[in-house]
């Protein structure tokens, strides 16, 4: 049955959030449908307010400021320890865990010659004059095992000084994990990631 | 870790939106904080416009015109009939299932005391000047079988004129279901509902 113009058009927007399918889009206009016209202006004046969005200059993690709150704080016992994550959401994880006190560098995606992607697309430059300037020691790469993270690792470990120290994280069985019904691959991983106990 | 107040808004934005919780909220506006400032402006203004959606002014169906083309078209076969239904997509679902050729009515919900919902809060008024308007014969009520559904019913039966065919729609089981995983109250109203074959 044919729907409303503007229906539609809210529809067609939540279909380009990636995830969001036709009919989930659907669903939401049908819900948006029955809301009051200053909670539709409120709504959409919100969205608009994302693109002043502000990045921290220097690792690229979301900021109120112009340096984030993790880049200034003197506190954070590892300054010398970079780590390297390939998105905002990653570096979230890994702040979540509670386990990592140094800096973090967001690269903004990962080498993918096919995609256009290249060394100049991510912030591979901005790290190295990090590097230089922050007296970093180790930069931990905490990159998604991928073709292309794995590349990726392999030239940040090329244009990296060599007296950096360069560590990717480790790949295995994750807790909770069953090795029945784990993948050749991971496996093969565990194998090779095994340590003495 | 601490979020900057721009997402923050735009997630609590995206949680109020029923079936979205907060996760799922979290995610699409991480997504949308990827967005070029244009898309995010017309995503916004988009969603903005929805309080200009406009519904028919005789059955209350979304359309972009004062009279929606269902009440409009003259060619459709079963004028006589209205088909009752609570929902702008319950009114879809029957429109969809191609089996209808009558009008329509949405209710805008079913009579729920509890709520603060009477009888003037729905659209009774206007099915029952629709009736006796519209040279209506036979009144379908498509309501969802549950404790108010079958209040509502009862009472539109009841200020309804006596002369006019009030039907409820069939219950029983689904096309594809299995007795087996049915519910007992189901198989009470298939074994009420059963037909002659």
């Amino acid at each position: 049955m044919e729907l409303p113009e503007i229906l539609l058009r809210v529809v067609d927007q939540f279909g380009k959030i990636p995830g969001v399918g036709a009919k989930t889009a659907l669903r939401q206009a049908l819900l948006l449908s029955k809301w009051k016209e200053e909670e539709l202006h409120a709504f959409g004046n919100i969205v608009k307010d994302l693109c002043r969005l502000k990045k921290c200059s220097n690792c690229g993690m979301f900021s109120d400021y112009e340096v984030c709150k993790i880049c200034e704080n003197e506190a954070r016992g590892d300054v010398g320890i970079i780590c390297v994550v390939e998105s905002v959401t990653d570096c979230m994880a890994i702040e979540n865990s509670h386990h990592f006190n140094g800096r973090y560098h967001i690269l903004e995606g990962v080498l993918n010659p096919l995609m256009g992607v290249g060394p100049d697309e991510l912030t591979i430059k901005k790290l190295l004059s990090r590097v230089s300037s922050e007296h970093v020691e180790e930069v931990i790469l905490a990159i998604n095992p991928s073709v292309e993270g794995d590349a990726t690792c392999s030239y940040i470990r090329q244009v990296l000084p060599e007296k950096i120290k360069a560590e990717r994280i480790g790949f295995g069985v994750p807790m909770g994990g069953s090795l029945e019904y784990l993948d050749p691959l991971t496996i093969t991983k565990a194998l090779e990631g095994r340590s003495q106990i």
